[in-house]
């Protein structure tokens, strides 16, 4: 049998043209341990439109004039071409996750033969996906694909800042963008474990989205005395860790800068160099890719940024926590872990550019999922 | 016996006025513990600044028209005072160390009578300092109080960076204002471990400094090239740890995204996410009170940076280690961890207007040290 299947490429060549195509691919016999999937279900994510569209200018986006295949073509402005000059010229598969139904198995995982399974690991926005049997999930009995498309990112990415919040000593949570899937999630699991959370969100619609799961310190960065709220919300919870989606401008800097405000109020001396409280910022997305400003002067010396990702800290975690969080996430797929879409799209819809602007857009609440066998 | 002493204070008010006095003080005898220290040497360090002056504007100084004892007075803009609103209203003695001779000592304490030795704590811009015994270091035979009034600062936050590097796992360094004492120092003692540094200066005459000592990679910030020099040296040490005493502006982050360049130079696939090597940047001062920019989107997700504090790194790090590096200095007083002072000033001259200016430029190679018996 000889499978053939459509996979999404992104490619940004020298002058900064960047196209995003469909290429008909021959999806070789699996291995011993390696099965292929038919993929049902595959989210859009924002770590998927970073590598899908790099830093093109989305309104520049046009149809190429003759084309093989579904295609599409964008600029990439000229000063942001040094910033990813690693990837000038290859073409790169997209699709961190998604879930689908086993259609073809090695000799040493026959038992996955039809089963319907979760998978992460790349080029997964395809029509199927050859991968080792032992990187796959098998879904739950009565969850469907759509169900067990985000099973990794999102799910484990919310269970990490809380195994990284208690491993690093921290008793409280601070969250921005705390609206999103992930949001929600992260909001779930403090409840069910006793963590205080404080979400920073940027309207009073997603104020209400958090109210609603439970959330009790919600705060709209866009009030007036937001700063006021953040610092009372520190105080009454003692939280000490942030983790940022935005990234860029002074949000983290605010947050660090209020936690250090909340730390010197309960200080009986003045010292110069802050308060000895240990403050963390980890930002792990770019929603605002301007620069980072730390306004470092109003929070001391006891203070800690950096990046965060998903998979080099389950590298660091180890085997042992890894598997509990997947263990978690499978227990509770369909409850903490469930994720909303909003719109369905085949792979080929995902090339149309009003389609493109509207997931590209990220708007609150908005969540796509690709579904490949719709066309 | 009843001892009297000037000591300085530095005093913030309610309406932004600074004021610089010295206060003639009773020092009460030693307790049990306890000696009493003629202060015959202390240097001014960019952290003692930092409390005698806060954020006050310097070109403000004025004498005020009528005073008990010598006295100046200077403004702190309106906007800068909520940076510093717990220091206001206190008399803050000011000086972290010195050395000088011990001229009283409690009844536990006897064997120190008539020693010279070096101390840190604060209060030290004094005639006197009463202070627990084990809390001095006798310096070695034939010392100065010159030669130990440096003793504490700059030698243990030198040797805490190496110790910091290693600890982390990183195998060469990156220094910026590197002409400084402790930059001096900091490359003698690479130099004598083989670990590779990188001094980053801001003059072909601290440049000069460094090569004269022995240090392979100077480079001048304010060449065309920096970036690219920097790029180059990164490569050929393989630093992946920076201590910048600068802070604020872009440096901080163009070192990190220097680094980023050099490890995606041995890269062969792409990844969006950035290379995989961890990137740790420490703010241990604050040349520039700037905000830092991190242009983080050049420099991946792997990236940490934090604020870099001598006693808090001592805590952490244990008294073993303390200890040990503690032995060190004393061992090395006169090579390693010479200092170098262009000017000596008695107390009440540090109160001089022109003096106080001059010492407060922090220009390259002028340190001044205080003799308090000087008048």
């Amino acid at each position: 049998m000889t499978l053939t299947g459509r996979e999404m490429r992104s490619t940004i060549d020298a002058d900064g043209v960047l196209t995003l195509t469909l290429e008909e691919m021959t999806i070789g016999d699996p291995g011993d341990d390696e099965i292929i999937v038919r993929v049902e279900a595959a989210p859009i994510n924002p770590s998927d439109l970073g590598l899908m569209f790099g830093p093109a200018d989305i309104s520049s986006v046009t149809l190429p004039v003759t084309s093989a295949g579904p295609a599409i073509k964008m600029s990439v402005p000229r000063e942001r071409l040094a910033a990813i000059r690693g990837r000038i010229g290859q073409s790169l598969p997209i699709g961190n996750e998604g879930a689908g139904t086993v259609v073809a198995t090695g000799r040493n995982a026959r038992e996955l033969e039809g089963k319907r399974v979760g998978m992460v690991g790349g080029s997964i926005y395809a029509d199927y996906r050859r991968i080792a049997a032992k990187e796959v999930i098998v879904l739950p009995e009565g969850a469907t694909a759509a169900d067990g498309a985000s099973m990794f990112v999102n799910p484990l990415t919310a269970l990490g800042f809380v195994e990284t919040a208690r491993s690093e000593g921290h008793t409280a949570i601070v969250h921005t963008a705390a609206a999103s899937n992930l949001g929600q999630m992260l909001q779930k699991i403090c409840l069910a474990d006793g963590i205080p959370l404080i979400d920073i969100v940027r309207s009073e619609t997603q104020k209400q989205i958090l109210r609603d799961i439970g959330a009790t310190h919600v705060i709209n960065s866009k009030d007036d005395d937001f700063r006021l709220q953040l610092v009372q919300a520190l105080k009454e919870t003692g939280a000490t860790i942030a983790f940022d989606a935005i990234g860029g401008g002074t949000l983290g800097s605010d947050i660090l800068s209020s936690m250090e405000r909340a730390a010197v109020s309960t200080m009986t001396e003045y010292s110069r160099y802050g308060s000895d409280k240990s403050k963390q910022l980890y930002i792990y997305g770019a929603l605002d890719p301007a620069p980072a400003v730390f306004n470092r002067l109003a929070f001391g010396f006891q203070w800690n940024a950096g990046g965060w990702l998903l998979f080099p800290y389950l590298r660091r975690a180890g085997e042992q926590v890894a598997t509990r969080l997947r263990k978690r996430v499978i227990d509770e797929l369909t409850t903490t872990f469930a994720s909303k879409y909003t719109r369905v799209i085949g792979l080929a819809e995902a090339l149309q550019p009003d389609v493109l602007r509207a997931y590209e857009r990220k708007a609150t609440g908005e969540k796509f999922l690709i579904d490949p066998t719709l066309s």
